[in-house]
């Protein structure tokens, strides 16, 4: 299913009633030219690998969860292509969750926004808050492969 | 640790008693021209997937088991670059060991025989059984990896 969201920078984090805070970190095992995009993560405590593979419609994505063990025996192989985070979630004005994402190591100071939509007309039109910086939806810059493997923009 | 092996071509299945034999197939996530190598791989009722970087002395390689279901969700990333083998052993006169795959699939009608020595001096004295086809330690087309994505040589 196609997530429609839209992403944007902001310079702090906001002074709103946050729910639920969850530790995140990622690494991808692939470098940005393979043909597989292999990423493992670290969401509280559970542990991912990712696959995805192409790109548009014929993009293959599988992922499996793995121990705390396999995770640390693998975690060196994505030296140099970390992030690491905290997510926190906001519900804003108009009932919508925005999912906010404090960096941390080498990104200290990024904060990303993000947030989802049921459909394309809800995206369009939506008002963002005050305390809402730049859209970056089309800035790729700004997905998390990028930040692991490029740094701070 | 480094292994010291030699690989040879067989004809056909050798009229020895076999002890063991164990069906394996493996597929590889990766392409050839990927930073990372991923083997997924069945060996009897046991699954690994394997990570290999890099080659001779700065080689990283890592593995872990996965479950059954694990497997069947990831193997189709392995599409067209894969292979399937019955593993034999065979104890020859010298009492070193030969692992004799026979592959089945596209390669079928391939027999490849591998024997693993102590040392360096004892794996250049070996001298083969005449069963035994060429040497082909070298030659890369053999290699599983590369059976897998090109096929038979």
């Amino acid at each position: 299913m196609k997530e429609i969201e839209r992403k944007f920078l902001l310079t702090k984090m906001p002074e709103i009633v946050l729910k639920s805070t969850i530790c995140i970190r990622q690494g991808y095992i692939s470098k940005s030219r393979d043909s597989v995009e292999i990423r493992l993560r670290q969401k509280g405590d559970a542990f991912f690998m990712t696959f995805k593979r192409g790109q548009g419609l014929v993009r293959d994505e599988a992922e499996i969860r793995i121990n705390e063990s396999d995770f640390h025996h693998l975690w060196p192989l994505t030296q140099d292509r970390q992030v690491e985070k905290q997510r926190s979630k906001a519900i804003l004005e108009n009932g919508l969750t925005a999912e906010i994402d404090e960096f941390s190591g080498a990104l200290k100071g990024l904060f990303l926004c993000e947030v989802e939509f049921g459909d394309e007309a809800q995206a369009r039109d939506f008002v963002p808050p005050q305390w809402f910086g730049p859209d970056v939806t089309e800035d790729s810059r700004y997905k998390n492969k990028s930040l692991a493997e490029n740094g701070m923009p």
